[in-house]
This record gives C-alpha cells, structure tokens and sequence, in this order.
C-alpha cells in the first residue's frame, strides 16, 4: 500500500504573486485552523459570472489536499454549483467526516464574507492506493495535435469576454466553439481538444480537475449558437497517480466530451482526459442547466 | 416553468408491513423535524455487508422527496458510501444549503445511534424543470427481453446470499455473473440486462435510483471470478420526468454498464437506464474500489 506523503498539492504561500503560474496562485488557500481554509479568486480565471467552475472545483480539492488529517491522494470528487461566487474572498470549510483504514470521505462547503448561502459543496473521496490488476477499457482516441496556428486552436472561443480561456492553449480536433464563418452540422455534441495549462505546468490532481471543466456547453455545439448554461454538478473520478503525472510533465492532454441527453433545461455531459501516451488520467461527468 | 407539485416519492406511514412495496418499506423514513428523518434498514435489502447501496442511495434521495422545503423534482444525487451501515435504525440529515429560484441544492448525512461516524454522505440536486429542446445522443441498445426462463437471467446470481437481488427481475442480454459453467472470455466489462422491480412497481424516482446500482462488480467480468468490490461514490443525473414514469409504469427498463479503467484498486463505471420505449431514463456514475 502507498503511504500518504508529501501533500499533492499547491500549500499557501506568504506571496500570493510570487511568481507563481496563475493555477497555483487561484488555488491557494491560507488555512485557519481545524477545517477551515481561505482564499479568494483571481481575474485570471473569471468567468462570464463568477470564477471558471474548473478553477472553483480545484480550490474544493486543494482544500482536502492540503488538510493537515488528508490520507493518501484523490480517487474522486463531486463538485455542486449552488450560486454564484462573487470575485473576492471565500472560505471553505473541508471535513474529513470518515477516515478509514485506506480511505477518506471530506464534506465540503464554499461561503462568502457577508453571505450566509452556501454558494458551492463538494464530496471526495481519497485513498492511499495500491498496485492492483488493471486494464484500460476506453479507447484512446489518439487525434493527431493540430499545429498552433490552426484554424481550430480555439482562438474564436478565446477570444470571448471569459479570462480563464487565456489559461488554456487549447487546440480543437473537431466539435469546436460554433462561429457563423465555420458551420458545422451540429448532429452531435462531441468535442475532442489537445489541452494544456498555458503557461504549461507540471501536471498534478489540481490542473487535471480544472481541466475536466474545460468544455464549452455542449447545447452550443448541437443548437450552434450560444445560449445560457451552467454546470449545476460536477463528478471526477481520477485514475491518474504521481507516477502518470511525471511521464506526463508539462505536454498537452487529449480531451473529449459529449452529451448523451438533453431535457427540459438540463443535459449531462461525460467526458475523458488522456495523457499524450494514451493513459487515461480521469473520467468526468457533469449536468448542465440550459436555457433554449 | 412545471410547479414543485405532490411529492414525489414515498410518504412515511405509521404501519411499515401494511402491505407495502419492500422497497417502499425500505425507503420509508418518520419525519423528526427539521432537516432530521429517522429509518430503518429491512432485511429484503440486505447486501453481504449492511444494506444495498441501491437501497441506501434510495433512503437519501427520499429524505429529500419528503423535506417540507423540496423544490421540484431530482436533477442529480451523488451518494458516498463512507463506512458499512449496521442491520437497524439510521438517521438522515437533509438540509437544502440552498434554494435558488428554480433550483435547489442538499447536503445529505446518514449516521447510526451509538456511532458518531458519519456512515454516508450525499449532494442532490433537484429542480422545477420546464419544457425545452431535447434531444438524445446516446444510442437505444433495443436488446430483444430474454425469456423468463432463459439460462442468463440471472438465476446463479440470485441464489448467491445476497437478499436484495430477490427483490430484482434480472434477464441479461450479455455480461451475466461470472459462473464456472458458463465461461466467458471476460475481454470487456459490459453487462446488459432487462430489469424491474420485483413484484413490479410503477417507476419513479426512488426505483430509478436504486436500479441504477444494480449491476455487479464489473470487476467479476473481467477477472472471470467474484473478488472483494464495493461502490465507493455514485452520482445519477436523472432524464425522465413524471410523464415518463407514467409511459414507462411497470414494464421492465434495459440497463447496461461498463466499466472505463481499473486501476490500483479502482474503477469506474458508467450505465444507462432506458425506457423500453428507447427513452434514456437516467445515466448513472460510480467509482467501485475492488481487491485483487
């Protein structure tokens, strides 16, 4: 069995501009005794309301992460949107509520200053993992990377008001951000995109939760235009050990979602991040509200 | 916009054997005021360590259901299995952290009187929907029903000791229990069966997600033998309506579940619930921690 080590993740520091890369500076926390940890978001992943939910839900796991009672690394999370967040401080507050013999349930509850609500919770789930038999059943879709300067890199999506997109180099293979200038049938909703941290970073259970919320709504995709939508729920379920995130440094990911069904103001979206050397780093899934 | 009408699921009653359902028994919970409901395990859910999970996911999610504060109908739930529940009485906590105007979010706990630990968590996730463009991605598998009498319905799976397979009409199209006599290559982790509840009940909810924790291990299938597995965290995003569940009333549903990676003691698995009309009812998530 794996021992619980070094924390995964991004601790506090004195100096929150220190030169940090913009991830690690959204994510740190200051922890002030017992559960509770503070921090605040940042213009670098504001989002067209509130933070980028990937940047939110990288926070919740930090919390755990840098839990001075955290076991072993992340197996999954569930991240729920509950109300918006606005730019400025936050306190979560992460309890390891069960601490089993290998695994370790947190509960967790994002507020703001002056707002008694409950703007974000989120379940996860650690475990100090063992080498087991394993197997890959889904299949590595290996799209070549298009080349920087393609058509496709994303650079109408970047373009859009939301400052977090300026984080990610992202580099569409198909399904990318509908444009009146490149119309696409809009039959399904299947994106898959070549994803880095930008400026890269070495990658750890905090890019790769961010970056499971990467996806543009898929509604866009299948009505080819923008409309209102908002994760409500997120779940990520990592595969991924210390020992995948060293193979897989700073290089770029392969990224896939789509929708399986679209209702009555919600759809759900299952998407799957690769490492460039086919390893399947995590799996994710979320539900998304829409307006039509 | 639908109103949040009649509740939508099981109600408590002062006589749990009068002639009710077993899994209406086993879901029914005495309001003690507030966020706090109070129930009991009963033995025709019995797993081999505490309660089915079905069973278990079923109690959270009507403790919502009957919260005096619900807001419209489950969008989402996920349930954290975090320590075995014992044969008796369980308390739930359901509080809505908050109610937006169409939205509304519950943090869930379940303990046990004379443990402190908290034995289950759950986020759910619930919503006064309203008609909008749908759509359905994911394919009808349109599996013919295997007789009642065919050699896959899953009979050797029903003998095993577990009682709350006894409340389940099983019929797999393929993927059945791994069974020395029946050898299967075992090369993929895909199981496909037709389900209902046994005796048959008008769908809802409540069954819905109880049946989207049916399925056995995927680890049996791969490995060809029964090892050590339990659900760690399961997460269902619910597509049907009430409509649906009136289309759809006692006729069995096709469930079919896969598993993605197995690793380091882990895998994921994720499973679709259909209408036999080919309506995609609910899609359904779970990391499953496994012994090899």
């Amino acid at each position: 069995m794996t021992k619980a080590s070094e924390p995964a993740a991004t601790t506090a520091s004195s100096d929150p501009t220190d030169g940090l890369h913009p991830l690690d500076d959204t994510v740190q926390l200051q922890h002030e005794g017992g559960d509770v940890f503070s921090g605040r978001t940042t213009p670098a992943y504001a989002n067209m309301v509130g933070p980028f939910g990937g940047a939110t839900a990288a926070c919740m796991l930090n919390a755990c992460c840098v839990h001075p009672q955290r076991l072993g690394d992340p197996v999954s999370i569930t991240v729920n949107f509950a109300g918006p967040i606005a730019d400025g401080p936050f306190r979560i507050v992460a309890r390891p509520v069960r601490t089993n013999r290998s695994t370790q349930h947190f509960s967790l509850e994002l507020t703001q200053p002056g707002d008694e609500a409950v703007l974000t919770t989120a379940t996860a789930v650690f475990a100090a993992r063992r080498d087991t038999w394993s197997a890959t059943e889904a299949k590595f879709p290996d799209h070549p990377m298009p080349s920087p300067d393609s058509p496709l890199q994303g650079r109408m999506f970047r373009k859009k008001r939301v400052a977090w997109i300026g984080n990610y180099d992202m580099r569409f293979v198909h399904g990318t951000f509908p444009h009146p200038d490149h119309p696409m049938p809009g039959t399904d909703s299947v994106t898959s995109l070549w994803i880095n941290d930008l400026p890269p970073r070495p990658l750890d259970f905090i890019s790769l939760v961010a970056i499971s919320d990467c996806f543009f709504p898929r509604i866009y995709l299948r009505r080819q235009r923008v409309a209102p939508a908002g994760t409500v729920s997120m779940t990520t379920y990592f595969h991924a050990n210390r020992a995948s995130f060293e193979r897989q440094g700073i290089r770029p990911m392969l990224a896939t979602a789509r929708a399986q069904r679209f209702s009555e103001g919600f759809f759900d979206q299952s998407a799957e991040i690769w490492a460039d050397d086919g390893e399947l780093l995590a799996t994710s899934h979320q539900i998304v509200y829409f307006k039509d």
